[in-house]
């Protein structure tokens, strides 16, 4: 796979940790100098590999807010 | 790839719609008879092919609430 060029704007917090130490976090991550993206992936320990995620853009986030604040857990 | 075993217990909402009709979408879903996970992920029109997504805990997804609330977009 070919190298892509990445840049975390903004680290925003935690989601998880697991067992192995992986962490899902939600960032502004910058992919191929592109504007910032918000971003949920998970991470290795070292934040030097990544795993699979999905990015959303400002309105898809505002738009996921409200969604998961209906939500009655 | 083997086929995956999936059920959407729940369409809590759609995030977006892409200029060819598929949909990132939040829903509860239970993957391998397994007790149901939120789900971020992109469907087809046919709701019949999923592309990357990413599955959150009960605890995952009110920790990701939590981070988007204090977003000041």
């Amino acid at each position: 796979m070919a190298d892509i060029k990445y840049e975390i704007l903004e680290k925003i917090g935690e989601i998880s940790v697991s067992p192995k130490g992986w962490t899902k976090e939600l960032n502004l991550i910058s992919w191929n100098d592109r504007p910032g993206k918000f971003d949920i992936r998970e991470w290795d320990p070292e934040h030097e590999k990544m795993a699979k995620g999905i990015t959303l853009s400002k309105e898809e986030a505002l738009k996921l807010r409200e969604l998961l604040n209906k939500i009655d857990f």
